[in-house]
């Protein structure tokens, strides 16, 4: 991997460049495009709703502003392309996604697409340009809210779309396929939307970490080793029930307290192994009374590794707990797989680039999993992918409208992608 | 107590009722009765509506049939009275409930009215009357459905009546007061439903367990010693929400996990000691999503004994454990408590008197206490009071469409029941 076509970078020239402004401009962009919500004082932007479609006008007038020439595909992708000097050579590509949870933060996806958008400005202002073209995907679609179908935008990229999920319906009843026809987009050119392989040399993500490992670390950046694996349950415990005055306790079978004995099992389980998390997000008794032993209770289970061997030795380990803990309080648990996925790894070669700039810049480079997932994890299947995550404050915590970071952390950032570009090339074999 | 009145009874007449057929005639009523619901294919009779109107016509049919004076009072209450030979005695009162839970069963309650009924209809054909008289009291409301205040009837009768209760609604925004002139029923005349204490030699009240003692113990029948005190709790708990997938297990404010932490600790505290029961009959994480870590919570907290010393310091160890379990994690909770009564004991003497009735009809007296309240709790404030369970079916189930018992056990209890009439008398002092 040290072997590299050295492409001719144009060299650090950060003195040209004030990247405190920098910072403030991105988080400035940040707040520009909050306000385009589906709801005032929240921050929720759902696929093809109004305000997603005047956040990808703001968008596409940014990246226009910055030098690039923009395009939408099939899907609502805003794509903006940082022509290069040579015209054989294979892009950079970086973005994140624009569409959000409900109630959710401001960077979140966003942070992606205007820091880079941010920095080609500035470079566009300088007349900086790189040997080969830098492409910004502003993916429309990554959360999966609207249409219960995430990662579209990276699947029409990258030509794994599945065309089943345009009957899907959103809560009023308009199917996607509906949805975008009404703003203009035709789903049956979703196939043109996919790019080759050979034309993108490398992706690189950037996100809010979502997380509080580089908060308590007191670290602005972190390189991301890998998107982690994840499987997902739903667990149905159907115990007895009956009165909770009546029933003594050696008569009972209680399915909220299998619930519980199991959720902490899966605690203790996932808190036992470095890299490994185990969340039981959903937690419910249907029509529980206080006065009524629960006859059922629903739990979810979440159990995400970077590493997959770890993840399935949990999994196997907690699923032999199921059967214990319920055999043992005689109560019957379903318990429903609903999503499994291997883990996805960023290119080592990648990830050394990124930690190099880190270091140019003062910045330990510490590395961590993504427990989310994010566009990178589908994008991999046509490029080697990388991900650098920023500081998240308010705990790490994100989905949430308290949500934060800083400009010194986006100035940053911004430095060590713009490092990042300056000095990349492909390596002969990846 | 074992100086008596001995007032003249007249004897075991058993032979000339045949008690296969009268439970069968009780099974049969309580059919009957069943019709009165207000959704079809489910049992549902709360206060004062068209099913619980027609319901109340149809015991005042049933008692006038059986040979007793009938009279409603002001809460609706349907009190029929089967006279005795000597005006000066105090009446022996019997009774229970007919309202009903949502979706509940047909014994909760109607069984204790309708099996008085079928014994003194019995009675009456024979022309046997005892020295005292009788009153059969159909409780208008125990359940607190509809108005969210329970134990209407019994208070009333006790002169307990909490007024404050008119002026509660029901879900479609009619006042108890309302739903009561609507009827005919006069709030004004409340205090004329009380019944002087010195009327009432004693109160028993014949009931369905809604437990599985009984019925492990293979027993048809058992003596309540007294009504379980309780305590009941809500607990918010407060943590801190964050991603599944991002925030180390080392690093989580789970408030589900509290919550189950806190729930077993319950369930093996009140384990440890018999007598002793704690039920979390409602865990919740309110808007709770698979992949984001619980940043709240909320359970339910029901602790009973028939001992208050052994409630109370149950109650004083879980309290410490909430705040223990809390600490360590970093939770905050919010521990409300919604309600509290010491236990009401049962009169020995009538104890005494009910174990004697079942030893001579071959009942092994099994003691118990009643952990669901009862009107004979209420009535208590006004004479002593005994409780007569009845074997539940189906695990113990009530408070549910499986609630079952069998017209053999309905049977025994008729003839325990006039037995005990039979031989009953006020002891000198009590």
């Amino acid at each position: 991997m040290n072997t590299e076509d050295n492409v001719d970078a144009l060299g650090s020239q950060d003195q040209d460049i004030d990247y405190t402004l920098l910072g403030h401009d991105i988080m400035q962009r940040a707040e520009v495009l909050a306000q385009h919500t589906e709801q005032a004082g929240m921050m929720t932007r759902t696929y093809l709703t109004a305000a997603h479609v005047a956040a990808a006008a703001q968008i596409e007038a940014w990246m226009q502003d910055a030098g690039m020439t923009v395009r939408r595909d099939a899907t609502g992708n805003v794509i903006g392309r940082y022509e290069g000097t040579d015209q054989h050579l294979p892009m950079l590509m970086t973005g994140s996604h624009f569409d959000t949870v409900r109630n959710g933060g401001k960077y979140d996806g966003p942070l992606g697409i205007l820091l880079p958008i941010a920095c080609i400005d500035a470079w566009n202002k300088l007349g900086r340009r790189f040997p080969f073209p830098v492409e910004v995907v502003a993916f429309c679609e990554e959360e999966g809210v609207r249409f219960k179908a995430p990662l579209l935008g990276s699947r029409a990229i990258t030509g794994t779309f599945d065309y089943a999920v345009l009957d899907n319906q959103d809560s009023d009843g308009m199917t996607m396929r509906e949805a975008m026809t009404a703003e203009g987009l035709d789903p049956e050119s979703l196939p043109s939307a996919a790019m080759p392989s050979d034309s993108v040399a490398a992706y690189l993500e950037i996100h809010i970490e979502q997380g509080p490992v580089l908060l308590e670390e007191n670290l602005a950046l972190g390189v991301v080793t890998a998107i982690s694996g994840s499987t997902r349950f739903i667990l149905e415990l159907e115990g007895l029930a009956g009165h909770a005055g009546t029933v003594p306790m050696s008569s009972r079978h209680d399915a909220a307290m299998a619930g519980a004995e199991i959720a902490l099992y899966i605690e203790r389980r996932c808190t036992a192994a470095a890299g490994l998390v185990g969340t039981v997000g959903q937690f419910n008794v249907p029509n529980g009374a206080g006065n009524v032993i629960p006859g059922k209770a629903v739990i979810s289970i979440d159990i995400r590794a970077g590493d997959d061997a770890l993840r399935i030795e949990a999994v196997d380990d907690i699923q032999t707990e199921i059967t214990r803990i319920t055999t043992r309080r005689g109560v019957r648990p379903h318990l429903i797989k609903t999503y499994e996925a291997a883990s996805v790894a960023c290119a080592d070669w990648l990830q050394a680039r990124l930690a190099e700039s880190m270091q140019r810049h003062g910045c330990p480079p510490l590395s961590l999993p993504s427990g989310a997932g994010h566009d990178a994890m589908i994008i991999a299947d046509i490029a080697p992918v990388a991900m650098l995550f920023v500081r998240c404050g308010n705990g790490g915590i994100s989905h949430h409208p308290r949500e934060t970071m800083t400009a010194e952390d986006a100035a940053m950032a911004a430095q060590v992608f713009a490092d990042f570009a300056e000095n990349f090339s492909v390596p002969d074999r990846q």
